[in-house]
């Protein structure tokens, strides 16, 4: 024995770099080897589409540290004390010689490593739709630098007037926002009826559509590509889809998801779960105790739900490259699991959640109550403030909190931060609206929007307000049902902006008290405001003069997702 | 008796207002009457300092809700159903008879308003400082709408060239600021060696000092104001201080902080308390239960010490008046006390901070272990990045978080609100390691700062890291102690800047292994980087390969307060 310890790492690019290198940090002594099938190691993927829009303008930037060395084999070996083998990839796993056999992909050369421990931080790997002209020239992925590099070169010809995104999920919105600040006409096919099917209830996505459509971003919602035309020279000229036909393009940018990289797991005989991704408990091991797996190759545990998810993000890769680097090295480190909390800028507006969607915890059984609510970033008065809509949703039983979305040209990430902590520690809505959080002009209100939202919910749970939804209010609408739609803003925020149907009445809040007998009291009222402030002091001056059906529209005009115009049915 | 119930609010700026607003939501039918001795009501205070600037232009704002309408008497009697006297003055309480007596301060008519319940929210003064000459013409507060367009009017003139600023709390750094951009030169004082005292620890103060230095701000600290003299015209022409003398100056603000206003409170036999604010329960109620207190007159809860402590802030004074509108009406909520959270831009830096500092919780009695750490509040490739110093400050025993301040020109708001949020529920530093956070490059890196200082923390506590503070560093160095300034950073970076001093040897990171032998062994190594990783880094190697008294310097260059020469002992 006395020998060194063996630890042999699979993958190189986020997950595997950072095991390796705090077990270095951790044990001097260990023999660490990294293997990586790419050229490349430790590139930050999330800036590809920074560098594609043109924002980030050295290719470099993605693959140095912030003291600008590259990250290459030589770093990994002089900084890291680990040696890297690119170019070299893992063929199978013999768990009882406890050996990885591999080959270097540029000669051929069959490799043994031996190891005491593993770990496979293999990735994952771009879903390929199975579609005619997907190998034309002009269709990219998005995956991968040099895809990156790919789109760059071809946007700097000048030729890309028009492009297609099929995928409407963060990567393909990520990418189609680069396209959109180099000038380029996008569409943006998607298959769900909603863009961000994985992150945003329907309600929330239906805002962020509405802000891409007035961009002039062309939305192709709930339809499904059916093949990729290309010219005589193989060049793309263009997608088929099934409800909108043909649509010009030069290019194509397909994200339609990523897949764990599993077969090596598979192959050794490691447990796959349901998800599709590799079985590991809450200290990263696999189904074998000497083999570690960390990144985008495992699944995860849903802290809200408990159940198994499959959330491939790189924060989660770095954060388990960790755990794995302890106990590689004797430590004794937990990744307990994930409340998928992600953040995007898109098309300038500020994307995030955390936890559960109201959709997702209907679906698993909660009695959900949810607040939606337009809020400032911060003071009104502030110049700088922005406006949002943040959706906090809870457990009306437990009145735990399951999960928070936001999106506005403001600082929502904050906000979804906050909830997601507070989320880990089970915190219930009193909690959420108990938080002592900073509060300076520039920064915030003195009620956090947090906060704020968090009051709305307990206030609906205490019969205090009732809220309804612009979806279900616009339904309600359309359906012609007999009701007042009382806006009670200021008859100069009324006269730009209100809803064009016959049932709207406006009286301004500061004088409903005194014209509360002209609304009728046999009728649903639903009242309206800006921002869902006023809408709610009105419907509590109403219930309390003894009208019986009051409704608020959820976050008011400024949350309103549609035209102002109703469909008559 | 079937009559309605009477609520009487003595004091319409925040807290009371809330609690009206709320109470009056939740009973329709209570008389709700809210007294307050000035003229305005519901203003926003903590606008003044960007109105002074100039980045709020329009006086009115300050007293307007975000749709334009003012919050006078008619507002609230209107929109809020509550009845304002304002220019009413509280005299007395009489607890035997449940009533308030009063005088109009414009007529001198007296005037007896009973109640069933009496909320107290008469606010806080602010100090006055015994010197000379503070009746001067050009001697101003910023505790007051009138007082900003005071200062403002001043500035207008064009004439005011220098100002002192006697007090560096809060208040008095904004109102600095707010000089500051509008091209006014400025000295502050302060009796305390830093700024901030209330807030920062003097290493995180220092690190705002060296920046208010570098943009030509004068600072007097640990100097003490003797008078104030003015010309023969009664204008002020300078102020006196013990270490100074002299300072010209043609305006001068002081904030030296407030007094809650409790005459009346004591007056009427309810408790005050050692912070001399009055005592409440965590349902708002003094010891007369018919009677609550809310906002600036309070004492409150310290969260994380369990001490009484005054923190007078608006966010509390709008938290606690919904409290007690719901306890007036019936309903049972509380507010549990205060974390003293806190944020600020000031000078184009922004500065937070939750829980205790690291000197308050050593004066507490806590076996404190602090981080300290420089970070980019984005990734390091994201043009938008900012550089910030965090610290994070926990209890070695029981690995519980006590606090954290942050300062940068970077998002540190959210650095704050997040730990702020983990320390409410007795977060230990595991659990700082393991919140999900949201990652994309414009908001985040994938290890935020937090999880960052919290790793740390982390290996600080597990022996893996020893850290010592810049502060000890400059001490050890000038004191001429025999040992190895080691700079792990690249050529280029350190030919621009380093440490000029003798022991200082220049070994890049990737190099250090194979120059290991150069470094001797029996000598106390510093080990020094940019940010603090490398430094990280390299203390790692030095200790595998056998050094015993490795120390990384917390925060490297970047959190570096003081000048790069020493001085010689």
């Amino acid at each position: 024995m006395g020998e060194k310890q063996k630890i042999v790492i699979i993958g190189g690019v986020a997950a595997g770099p950072k095991a390796a290198a705090r077990a270095r940090r951790r044990n001097p002594d260990a023999e660490i080897i990294m293997l990586e099938r790419g050229e490349m190691t430790s590139y930050a993927g999330c800036g590809m589409p920074f560098f594609v829009s043109g924002m980030i303008q050295d290719y470099n930037q993605l693959f140095n540290t912030a003291y600008g060395v590259k990250r290459d084999a030589q770093y990994f070996g002089r900084e890291k004390g680990v040696k890297l083998y690119t170019r070299t990839e893992a063929k199978a796993i013999d768990r009882d010689k406890k050996e990885v056999k591999a080959v270097n992909l540029e000669t051929g050369e069959e490799m043994v490593f031996p190891y005491d421990q593993l770990v496979l931080a293999t990735g994952a790997s771009p879903v390929e739709l199975p579609i005619e002209g997907k190998e034309l020239k002009g269709v990219y992925k998005l995956n991968h630098p040099t895809d990156a590099l790919k789109i760059k070169e071809a946007l700097d010809t000048g030729e890309i007037e028009r492009a297609v995104v099929i995928g409407a999920g963060l990567i393909g919105l990520e990418g189609a926002d680069a396209l959109f600040n180099k000038m380029v006409d996008v569409t943006i096919v998607e298959l769900q009826e909603q863009v961000l099917p994985g992150m945003l209830d329907p309600d929330m996505a239906e805002k962020l559509q509405q802000h891409m459509r007035e961009e002039d971003v062309d939305l192709c919602l709930g339809d499904k590509v059916l093949r990729i035309e290309g010219d005589e020279n193989g060049n793309v000229k263009g997608v088929v889809t099934e409800k909108r036909g043909f649509i010009e393009c030069q290019m194509v940018i397909m994200s339609v998801g990523v897949r764990p990289n599993v077969e090596l797991a598979r192959e050794a005989g490691l447990e796959i779960g349901k998800t599709g991704a590799i079985v590991v408990n809450d200290s990263m091991q696999t189904t074998d105790p000497y083999i570690y797996a960390c990144g985008d190759c495992v699944e995860n545990t849903h802290l809200v739900s408990g159940e198994k998810v499959y959330t491939p993000m790189a924060t989660y890769a770095n954060r388990q490259g960790r755990v794995v680097g302890d106990n590689l090295t004797g430590g004794n480190s937990t990744f307990k699991g994930v409340l998928g909390t992600g953040v995007a800028e898109l098309f300038e507006m500020n994307v995030a959640r955390t936890g559960l969607g109201e959709v997702q915890a209907k679906k698993l059984g909660y009695n959900v109550i949810t607040a939606l609510h337009s809020a400032f970033d911060r003071t009104h008065y502030h110049p700088a403030h922005g406006l949002m809509f943040i959706k906090v949703i809870a457990d009306r039983d437990s009145k735990r909190i399951l999960g928070a979305q936001a999106i506005g040209k403001a600082e929502v990430a904050k906000r979804i931060d906050v909830i997601a902590t507070a989320i880990t520690f089970g915190a219930k809505v009193d909690d959420l609206i108990n938080i002592d959080l900073g509060y300076a002009p520039p920064f915030s209100a003195p009620i956090d929007p947090v906060v704020h939202t968090a009051n709305f919910i307990s206030n609906k749970a205490a019969g205090l307000a009732t809220g309804i939804s612009a979806k279900e209010f616009k339904e309600k609408v359309e359906r012609g049902e007999d009701m007042v739609l009382l806006d009670v803003r200021t008859p100069e925020q009324f006269a730009p902006k209100h809803f064009k149907d016959d049932r709207v009445m406006q009286v301004t809040l500061g004088d409903l008290r005194e014209r509360i007998n002209e609304i009728p009291r046999d009728k649903e009222i639903i009242t309206i405001c800006a921002m869902g402030s006023r809408a709610y002091e009105a419907a509590r001056i109403l219930q309390g003069a003894g009208f019986k059906d009051v409704k608020i529209l959820e976050g008011g005009y400024n949350a309103w997702p549609y035209e102002l115009e109703f469909e008559k049915k």
